[in-house]
């Protein structure tokens, strides 16, 4: 591992997944648990220069007023998950990282999540300019105050609804234009990712939001030689499908139906109750089991909020097949995991895997992390394994480059 | 396709599984079914000289004396699986398949599938020697009276107890010195498999019984230029495990216990019902967690003998792990499959892909068909999607070599 | 038992349920099958004058053009239920019951189910009154054609959209002046009831249509000495909810959410992929668990469409509860049955019983028939045991009146 | 409630069931919690004049040195259960309940059992009058020590191997004169159910040891004037099927399989992962499916040892069942419930209703608290609404009693 004074900038940093990354960043730092479920810490990784997680500053933008501690805290009682010592162990970390939040943007992000900020102005009508610039004042006031050598930006809050693209969306030059103006062209997410872009940081969009998944946008981080990875953290439910359907092909039998219903109690579950939404989270849902199967069998999905569940999403899948001779059979699975436990690693992987791409000179999409995604940009394979061989192909390339020996 | 009169003997050819493969060739040959859940149907075997289905004439050993008609109408009815319009449109093919069929042997098979037979001298103590000469005499009568150009003999039988290797299973001349004595030396899973193998025929083993797994047998398969495959079809509960374990693996996430409970109600569920064939399927379906995980988290595995559910194997799986920051999760899936449909395509699958590599000079173990079994002989990898590459390379492989032009 | 020729006339009769109940009586008149799954075959009954099931005549209405033995071999091919030498045998009963049934209404049904018709005219609008004339024509006409000495009408048609009761629905007087006017005041299905309830006929509501659930209608049965029963026949997931309930009732653990996730393929999930229709089943599948428990806990129940289950209704619970010291708990479950085949017995039960009622002199509305509907009209008890304890009774006191010594 | 100083002594003091009742107790009495899952705390106890949870003293026998703040501490740790806020405003009651728990006996327990003992002499072979004298000294002197108006003693302790009954056990004159010789003729369960009836003290089984489930112990019981209650609480999948077999009953429906598979990781399990306690834990959870039924279906029950789940019972059951025509249908259910914090609050409800009676001056078997027991002692009802249905009526017979205005 390589020792860097490392930066992790998120957007909707106080969330679940933020507050998990920060427990186990706190944790990792102060040597409290290990690097189980962090995918940049299988053996495949070992001698890959890496970013120490211990060497990570943690700083955001949050539209809630509140603090690590207080949020960790609730999320502990609340999910029932953490143990109290840890808790405890890491308070002047945390009281730290706090500290570097900033007020957020939830600018044409929908009246779900506008109606969450109690920062006054999270949802004011703005130029999206101000926006963007207010953004990258923040940004680099966390990296000389923190005098950090390189830097990330997670997004990592809640789901947008759906914004269609538009003629505009399609030139950078256009939409610059456009950005200037006082009409509102783009959402909140996509805002953040202009602001990091721009800045030539690497852009990492963790959520179903449109965020950099703008073509003017891939452009702006080609020009900057900024990196993108997206979109929409591949946590539970998605994975399996996408472990579980290349099972079907290999042996040929024919779904006929595939049935997901996923129960969720969390924050996010609440701003997927809001139909707007959560229309946005099944179209990246839904598409995984076509795309691998190569036809489209009957795949409803369906998502409820369950306060009483919390973070514990649970999944239940039904697939119906037709195997030889026409005889029907079925497979149900149930998933009980924690949400946010279970994204915070990854949130991790992908900073440590952008910071490492964009430090060898790699710009715009990187394909080799669309396992990590329901809805990988520039890639179309939604098979996990085939998904994970591209990671290790690349690896296995970085290992034989000579550039590693930097 | 390629077109030559090719016969398929069945071990144990009356059972589920070999009454399934009799309908399902009778089916295709009357363009009644298609070739959905043959893996050789899959487009990657597009372009591959594989016998066509239709091609096929069956025959078999049993220690029961039955026929195929009353074997699949009893299936039809416990099970409640295939139309009878099917049953009453392959009636003929079925008879004549049905006179094919041979008595079979059960000597050192265990007392539970003794007690199956209905054929008095099944497990007769009888001089090994005779018992092999007799089932070449049924291969060849049945080769020569129909005029085979080719043949695979493939195992189908129930599970015998597990039977220790001694020293002389290890050399083929002493091995050769001790069947020609009176003393029983070998199950008789293990003479069908030295019968086939000495005439030069394509052995598959598709259960957990000894059969051709002893180093004097493969030795005899290299002198006769005979291909093995085996042990034991992977066709449900180990299938998901092969393919779920890798995940766990590629997340980092730590398995901390995998139970696996099997409720089945066949003849194969009652003869796993004896303690000593139970201990011996348990031992293959074992392994292939700890063998993909690289450690032993907690395993146990059960099977259940359950009438009322026949051929109708269910089985639920708890999966506990351990995630991020220590926090314990789970995953549980049932699987609701029909053993005999399930296992009969395989059997076509590797009797299709026995006779290829065969017709194309390979010899002994043929390593890209452990995508096939529980416990592939000669291959360590159990991880289904690796397994399956091995195949695709293989194809591949085959579709670049002249020999294909042939 | 008692003998008497007996109609049974449906309205919905060629559905999933009316073709098995016909199966059914066909099957019991020939012996083919036992009474398993009739409560009214319980030893509770014993010695009640119930009618022989031999001894029912089948008729009916629906909307679309076809018979029982298309229906039942449809049935029979796509949920692979029922023997086919059962529908051989019942032939010649099918289509004797089949030329009985009549071209039915779906008036004010709603744009799905009109769309199922096939009778020109079904959803044609027509004053209230000619409908019902020609509705009580065809009962006469089947009464008189085949001697029946009584008969029951029962309601297995399609849900309808739900139906808002006004004013005039509260008087039978001022309802009988609207009917006869040109304006539509009610639903198909209490057209229906009307028609029945008129001629003094049991009539039985199995769906969550109005039906009879009209205070007017009230009035006219207990005016002609009718007796009622409904509402929407409680088979599955909400009769497992109502004996689950008072579990943690009469524990003492809190319920804190009761997600409820249903699958279904058959004609009936077709329809209900009509929000419109989908609601009405959704109000009278909700209340159960709150009535039960005495508080509300989150219940979310869906309904899924999803053609390859066809009748085989699959549903998911996810029962989650706080137990002793805050510690929260669950229970799931999955219920795999067949719709029609669960359906059908009860129809022949509440058949049975209503005649029984009616028979001994009985008026209205029948509450110990409570324990057989999901919104049982005039009971608020859900609790499955404490309604099948109200028949109990019932039972027990009619063998200690005198009237049963008849 | 009534407030008499009320002692409660538990054989397995420090056990995972003593420790939470021992939380729990003192949770209760700091208000930290409410009487949620307490039976007793239901409306249909109010104006009941049952004793206040805050008023119990705690004692007991343990064959391991530990203590309570040691064992709740671990547990929560194990298992992820309590507030860790709780553990520290409960220590101090805690460790005063700790120095009530006197060295336990393990004599005629099983190796499993004894191998748990960390006091050297708790299975040592040693009269058993000398045993039963030691235990009263104990129970004598926490009743003095702390002033205590009456006491219960209620046996939590792991399950001994089952223990066949012989002539002697049948009479209370010749099992006196066995137990004051030197050869062993009871359990140590059985022991301890002497010592504390012997002492006119109300006893409770909470398990499947034979306890005072000997005619000699019930004459014992009579002559002393105390009440018996057992055996072996119903906490989990037992509960489950003695409240889902009555559906079948209800409904007609033939049960064909019920199959059921328990996964387990605590002290419990551990005990029960040997193959004679195993077997005696067996016995009572499989006979209740049958007597409930009045036919045996297959009931295969298994338990698996799994550390890692530690508290957390896993029980997956899947019914099979016949329905009309034939149609064979399934429920599956998985129960996912903390094994002590399931049983506690029945230990709490058993010693205030054991209390209760033998206040109003009830002797021998209590046959109204059948609903808490898998096995209970003394009546044949194994349908949990049933079982229920005589603890109201006791309850309400209480109530109209004059009795109760004391």
């Amino acid at each position: 591992m390589t020792h860097r004074r490392t930066g992790l900038w998120l957007i909707g940093a106080f969330g679940g997944v933020g507050s998990t990354v920060a427990l186990g960043l706190a944790a990792l730092r102060q040597k409290l648990t290990d690097c189980n479920s962090l995918v940049t810490a299988l053996p495949l990784f070992r001698d890959c220069p890496l970013d120490d997680p211990s060497d990570f500053v943690l700083g955001g933008h949050d539209i809630r007023r509140t603090d690590y501690v207080r949020e960790v805290q609730a999320l502990h009682e609340r999910a029932n998950i953490f143990r109290s010592d840890w808790l405890k162990a890491c308070r002047l970390i945390l009281n730290e990282w706090s500290s570097n939040v900033r007020p957020g943007f939830a600018a044409d992000s929908g009246a779900a999540i506008a109606a969450l900020a109690d920062w006054g102005e999270a949802a004011a009508p703005k130029p999206a300019a101000d926006i963007i610039a207010q953004i990258q004042t923040d940004l680099l006031e966390f990296r000389d105050r923190n005098a950090l050598e390189q830097m990330a930006v997670v997004h990592v809050a809640s789901t947008e609804p759906a914004f269609p693209l538009e003629t505009i969306h399609f030139s950078l030059t256009r939409l610059k234009t456009a950005v200037s103006g006082s009409q509102s062209v783009l959402p909140s997410s996509s805002l953040y990712a202009w602001a990091a872009l721009d800045l030539g940081l690497p852009y990492v969009n963790f959520t179903p939001c449109l965020g950099a998944s703008v073509p003017a946008l891939l452009e702006l981080a080609l020009e900057r030689k900024a990196v993108i990875a997206g979109q929409d953290g591949k946590t539970g439910e998605t994975l399996l499908k996408s472990v579980l359907a290349p099972l079907f092909v290999a042996r040929n039998w024919q779904v006929l139906s595939w049935v997901g219903h996923n129960v969720i109690g969390n924050r996010d579950g609440m701003i997927l109750d809001h139909q707007e939404n959560k229309s946005a989270k099944l179209q990246t849902k839904s598409k995984v089991i076509a795309e691998i199967l190569g036809y489209q069998p009957q795949t409803p999905v369906s998502i409820e909020y369950c306060p009483s569940l919390d973070d514990w999403k649970t999944a239940w899948d039904l697939i119906h097949f037709r195997g030889f001779l026409d005889v029907k059979m079925s497979l149900q699975f149930t998933w009980q995991g924690c949400d946010s436990v279970l994204a915070a690693p990854l949130v991790l992987d992908l900073a440590r895997l952008a910071l490492l791409a964009q430090g060898r000179g790699e710009v715009g999409i990187l394909p080799h992390l669309a396992c990590f995604f329901k809805n990988p940009v520039g890639v179309v394979e939604h098979d996990f394994f085939k998904q994970f061989t591209l990671l290790e192909q690349y690896v296995r390339d970085l290992k034989n480059s000579p550039a590693v020996s930097n």
